[in-house]
């Protein structure tokens, strides 16, 4: 048995997330559906993360163990072939230590989400970017977040569905900026980082600030919806096509 | 009669191009059938640049002339209102002089094209760039471009469809770097400016200096190239989805 790490990059739109449902379309069903094409074996994909329904990845962290005997090389390349058309790649993949897991081993977890803030429609951004028509105050937005920096209990930022056992979370970073790249003069991007993450914390946290951006929120309310720890008090959960898993980090790498 | 200066972005994927055709869909069409839904005016659409099939824009400027009494802000939101769900966007709408054409008018134009360099498929950028497997030296690409830049005859990079009365142009300049933004790693932007350019002639340089990339051609046969002044000598011609109008200059602009 050789356990190989894999990194994933999908586009989130087509699937009902990345973890395997009953009968919906799921980028772990589609690996593992390819894994089946190219071992005959059937495998059970493990990730760092569990995106939603059109939650897309950049670098998705995941496992898969595999008794065939098969070069890491030949194997990114025969799950490519097999996963086209959809919208998932295996970026890289290595032969990983038997008792390196791809979610418990992970110490690190990175999200990003961008915003494109004008009136007019998305089109060569669209399903990649939550459109916000009114004018965003971006300051604002950075100087609310670092509120929700530290160690806290994210409760009021947690779906309802959330299978974490604690909803004490300790955020890394929790950064808002304008983007400098030439695609979407209108951007904004906010990158946060933590150990783990609690169902919908990354989503929950930007909805929010994007309230205090509209000016809907004063600054003080996300502290005050902070310490309330009840799910009534959150204002706003932003649309999953924004969101990106950015990056896993694991011990020495 | 007002003439309306309308900024255009889009997504070309769905479109035989900006320009009408007798039966495919077009950007123009598309605009023009939703100026008559707003106005009940049968208008015609110019534009700054004539993009191909599958080619996108970020900021393409063109103009409409209207007889209806209309606020700007108000045409731009109801031509977006009309153009949805098809991936076209007015991003800025205002009252243009008479004298005022988006076309003749134009003094200069830019295009970016970009390149995700990598062997696995493309997924979130699938559509929205050109993917190359193998690794591209991009200091020589960009040495290599530099051959290009100022006044030549560029029939070897002009379709033979090209209606321009000449093959000489003055290419402003011709950058090729490694991209930093987040979303793709692995991409090279191209950065090119003109008065105005050939059909095809931009993705017939970025497709040659890809095969300087590849260490398929040597830098001096760009030169070379150049020089034949003939259309059999060009190497490749990039695909449409890697290119993108960026934007048009006017005089006081």
């Amino acid at each position: 048995m050789t356990r190989f790490a894999l990194t994933l990059e999908f586009d989130g739109g087509p699937f009902m997330g990345l973890q395997r449902q009953a009968l919906d379309p799921s980028v772990q069903q589609s690996v593992e559906d390819a894994a089946f094409a190219v071992t005959g074996e059937k495998v059970t994909m493990h990730s760092a993360g569990r995106t939603d329904a059109g939650v897309h990845a950049l670098a998705m962290s995941s496992h898969i163990d595999v008794e065939k005997q098969i070069e890491p090389f030949r194997l990114m390349g025969a799950l490519n072939a097999k996963l086209r058309p959809k919208p998932i790649a295996v970026t890289d993949c290595r032969i990983a230590p038997d008792d390196w897991h791809a979610r418990f081993s992970c110490i690190g977890r990175r999200y990003l989400y961008r915003i494109i803030n004008r009136r007019a429609p998305l089109t060569v951004t669209r399903g990649r970017a939550w459109q916000i028509a009114r004018t965003l105050d971006v300051e604002a937005m950075h100087r609310a977040a670092q509120a929700l920096v530290g160690l806290h209990d994210f409760t009021t930022f947690r779906s309802a569905h959330c299978q974490a056992q604690s909803p004490v979370k300790s955020l890394d970073f929790l950064n808002v900026r304008r983007a400098e790249n030439a695609i979407g003069a209108e951007e904004i991007v906010i990158e946060t980082g933590a150990r783990s993450f609690l169902h919908h914390q990354v989503r929950s946290m930007v909805g929010c600030l994007a309230l205090v951006g509209m000016e809907r929120w004063s600054e003080a309310r996300i502290t005050e919806a902070l310490e309330a720890r009840d799910r009534q008090t959150l204002g706003l959960n932003a649309p999953p096509e924004g969101l990106y898993f950015v990056q896993a980090f694991y011990p020495d790498t």
